[in-house]
C-alpha cells in the first residue's frame, strides 16, 4: 500500500433504478432509463464531484415481470458515446456480454467510444446470466456457465489483440510525403482459437489510454478465475465486511498468482448507502424501506439468479427448498451464496426472500458513520472503493455533499482530477502496444 | 408530384475521405477520420444549411493498401450517438452490415440513437462486398452474393419486428396505480426463419418517428431488389443522368409492383460537384485533378469492387481483360457496370482505370449550372435529391453559399426545418406499431 493510495468512486447509472419500485420515486422521472438528458445530467454530478466513472449495467433479456430500468432502456455503448462529448474527465464504464457478440464488432464500437471520449472507456465484460438471452440469438439454449466463462476468457483476448492492430506512432500523416500509414506498424491479428477466428487488423487506432480499462463482476469458482486474469477493475458484492474481505484477498491472491499486480486489479463493492443526521434516523428509513417491500417482488427477485426459478411453488415457511435439481447455469456464484446463507444461518424460504430482498446493508448511518465504514473497508482490505448504486438525485446528493468531504478531509478521495484518462484516475498504466519494439528510453538505459 | 415536392439533402461525413489522396487537401486535418469534433463540427455545418441527414458509409475490412478514412476511423453507431447530443434537428444515417451482426443487437442499437437523438436515426442497410471480411467474423469464405441479400432482407424483418416489441402507449408510468408497464402492449417476436431465429422482445421503446429510416445502396439485380422492398432512401450512384435516370425508374417501378407508394422511396445519388464562379474555370479545376490522378492508385480503385483484383498483371494498353474467371460476389453491381462500360465503349484498361479514378462528373461548373443540373435531375425523374460527398470544408462551403441559395430561391430546397423527426423531414410517414389496434381515427370514420 503506498501513501496516495486513495478510493476510486464510481457511479452505477440506471435510469429508473434496477429494483422493482425504485421509480415510484417522486423525484425520479418515469422515463429517466430512455432519456439522454438523465444519463449527461447525472454523468456531470459525478464528475463534478471527481468520481472515477459511471458505469452502465446491462441484459439482453426479459420478460413482462422484469424490473422497470430492464424493460425498456437505452443501449450502453450508444448511451456513452452520448455521454462521452457532454462532459470531458469522468470514466465510462459500458457493461456488453462475450456471449452473444462478435469480438471485432465489440472491438471497434470500445475502440471508437475510447477515442470520442479521449481515453476514457471502459468495457465491463459479462457473459449473461439469464438463459432466455439465447433465443434472443439464434440459439435453443444457453451456452454452459463453465463454457460461456472459456468463451469470454478467448473473446476478451481477442478484443484487446484486436486493440493493438496499430503502434501509437502507426500514423505519420506526413502530407509533405505524401505518407499517411507506415505500413509496418500495422498488424494483424490472425487469431485462430477454440471459439474465434479473427484474422484483423481492427481499422481504428488507439486512444491516450493505450486499451479501454476491463472491468468485470463474478463471484462463481469461473468469475473469480476470469477476474483474477483479465479484470483491471472489479464491480463485486457487499453484503458484508466479512464476505468482502474474503473475496477481496482471494482476488488479490489468484491475480498474484498469475503474475499480475494486484494494485492493478480494482475491486469496487456495490454501495448503497442509506445516510441521515443521525444513526438512528438511517436506521429508521432502513425499517421504513424494508417495510415496504413486497413479499411477491422478493420472491421475483430471489428467483432472478436462479434463471427466474418460481419460488411460490414452495411452503414459505418450510426450510430453504431443495434446488439442488436446479443447472445453476445463470448467476451461479450469486445463487450459490443464497443457498449457502439459507443453510448456514437455518432460514425458510420467507426469511431467504426478505434477507435478499432488503439486502443487509452494512453502510447505514450518518454520513460520520458510512465515511467511517468506507475507510475501514478500504483500509482493512475488503475493497479499493465502491461503485455507488443510488437511483434517487437526493441520495446521490447527500453523498457527495456530506460523505465525499469526509472522505476528502481524510486524505482518501481527490479533491480535483490529476489526470485525463480513465487509466490516469485508476492508477492503472498506460497499456504498451504489444508489437512495439523497445521504447527508447530501455535502449537509452542499455 | 406533388406541388410541395422538394430535394433531399445529405451529407456524407467521411473525415479524410475515402479516395486515396484526398487526405493530403491542405484544409483537412490528417486525424479528422478519428476526430469527434471534427465529425460534429460538420454535422453542425450540415444542420445550419437545413440539410435532411448526415451519412456515414462503412466497411469492416482492411489491408495496408486501403484508402486513409477507411484505415482508422470512428465506427458509425458510437459516432452518431455523439453528433445526436450535439445536433437537434438533422437526421443521422450510420451505415451497418447484415453480414456480420446479430439483428438482436442492431434493433437495439439504432433504437438507442432514435431514441437520444429523438426521432433522427436512420440505418443503411450493407451487405459489405470485400470478401476478406469474413474472415474477421470466423468465416473462411464470405456469403454469396445472392444469400447475402436473402439474409439482409431477412434480418431487417426482423430488425423492424424488434422495433415494434412496444406500443407507443406500453408505458402509462402510473405512479398513483403503481403501473410502470401496460403487459398487454408488449410484444414478443418469436420469429423463426431461414436465417434467424429471434424471441424478443426488445428492451427499449420507439421513438417519435416510430422506427429508423431504412436507406440502403444498391445497384445489382439483388441490390435492386432488395431496395425496392425494404429502403426509404437509396444512396445511389450517379454516373450520367441517363443512367440515374433508368435507376430511378426502375427501382419506383419495383416498389410500385410491390404495393409501395414510390413517394416512400427517395433515390439520393451521390453528388461531387466541382463549382467555380465559371463553368470555364471550373472545368479547369476538374482537369487538374485528373491531372493528378495516379495510374497505380486508380487500378487498385478499379480493383475494389472485384474484391481488390489485382490489375496491374494486364497489358495496360490491351482491351479490358477477360474478366469472367471472377466470381464478382463482392460489389456486384459496380464491377458489372464497369465491365458493360469497358465493353460499350471499347476501351483499354488504361482507359478504364482513368474513366472510374476520374469518375465522370455530370456536376461541374458555375453555381448556376450546377444549380440547373441538380434542377434537372430533380424534375426529370433521375433524383429526390443528392447525398453530398466532399470532404474538404471549402468544397462544402461553396454548395452551402453558392448553390443551396439558388435551389431556395427556385423553391426546390427548404429554408428552415419544418419537422423535429428524419422521417418529417424526408416526408416519410411515422410508421404505425404493427400490434397496435386501429387508430381512434379510423374507429370514429365508421
Amino acid at each position: 500500500m503506498t501513501a496516495s493510495r486513495q478510493l476510486h468512486l464510481g457511479a452505477i447509472l440506471s435510469g429508473v433504478g434496477t429494483t422493482q419500485n425504485g421509480w415510484l420515486h417522486p423525484d425520479l422521472p418515469g422515463d429517466a432509463s430512455v432519456n439522454i438528458d438523465w444519463y449527461i445530467d447525472n454523468a456531470r454530478k459525478a464528475e463534478a464531484a471527481k468520481f472515477d466513472l459511471v458505469f452502465i449495467v446491462d441484459s439482453p433479456y426479459i420478460t413482462p415481470d422484469t424490473a422497470p430500468h430492464f424493460l425498456n432502456r437505452l443501449e450502453p455503448l450508444t448511451l456513452l458515446s452520448a455521454v462521452a462529448t457532454a462532459t470531458s474527465r469522468i470514466g465510462l464504464a459500458g457493461t456488453l456480454t462475450t456471449s452473444y457478440w462478435e469480438p471485432f464488432n465489440v472491438a471497434r464500437q470500445f475502440a471508437s467510444l475510447d477515442l470520442i471520449s479521449r481515453g476514457r472507456a471502459a468495457w465491463n465484460v459479462v457473459t449473461t446470466g439469464l438463459e432466455g438471452a439465447a433465443r434472443n440469438y439464434g440459439r435453443e439454449e444457453h451456452f454452459d456457465h463453465k463454457l460461456r466463462y472459456a468463451r469470454a476468457r478467448e473473446f476478451v483476448d481477442v478484443v484487446q489483440g484486436l486493440w493493438d492492430s496499430y503502434e501509437d506512432d502507426a500514423f505519420p500523416r506526413d502530407k509533405a510525403n505524401a505518407v499517411f500509414l507506415d505500413k509496418g506498424k500495422q498488424h494483424p491479428l490472425n487469431h485462430q482459437g477454440a471459439f474465434f477466428s479473427v484474422a484483423g487488423p481492427l481499422n481504428i487506432q488507439r486512444s491516450p489510454q493505450g486499451q479501454p480499462v476491463i472491468f468485470q463482476a463474478g463471484e462463481s469458482e469461473q468469475g473469480r478465475a476470469l477476474g483474477a486474469a483479465i479484470a483491471e477493475g472489479i464491480y463485486a458484492n457487499a453484503e458484508s465486511f466479512d464476505q468482502a474481505q474474503e473475496y477481496y484477498a482471494d482476488v488479490k491472491r489468484r491475480a498474484t498468482a498469475l503474475g499480475r499486480n494486484p494494485d492493478h486489479i480494482l475491486i469496487l463493492p456495490g454501495l448503497i448507502p442509506i445516510i441521515a443526521d443521525t444513526d438512528e434516523e438511517a436506521r429508521a428509513i432502513e425499517e421504513e424501506q424494508n417495510g415496504k417491500l413486497d413479499l411477491n417482488k422478493a420472491l421475483v427477485q430471489l428467483g432472478r439468479p436462479f434463471n427466474y426459478h418460481d419460488f411460490t411453488q414452495y411452503d414459505l415457511d418450510a426450510p430453504f427448498p431443495d434446488v439442488s435439481h436446479l443447472s445453476l447455469n445463470s448467476y451461479k456464484g450469486r445463487a450459490e451464496r443464497i443457498i449457502r446463507t439459507a443453510q448456514r444461518d437455518n432460514l425458510t424460504l420467507r426469511e431467504t426472500a426478505w434477507r435478499f430482498a432488503a439486502r443487509a446493508n452494512p453502510f447505514v448511518g450518518s454520513p460520520k458513520t458510512v465515511a467511517d465504514e468506507i475507510e475501514r473497508w478500504f483500509l482493512d482490505g475488503a475493497s479499493d472503493g465502491f461503485n455507488l448504486r443510488v437511483t434517487n438525485p437526493a441520495d446521490f446528493a447527500i453523498f457527495v455533499d456530506r460523505v465525499v468531504p469526509l472522505l476528502q478531509a481524510r486524505g482518501l478521495f481527490r479533491t480535483e482530477y490529476a489526470h485525463d484518462t480513465l487509466r490516469g484516475h485508476l492508477g492503472l498504466p498506460f497499456v504498451q502496444n504489444r508489437h512495439a519494439r523497445a521504447a527508447p528510453a530501455a535502449i537509452a538505459a542499455e
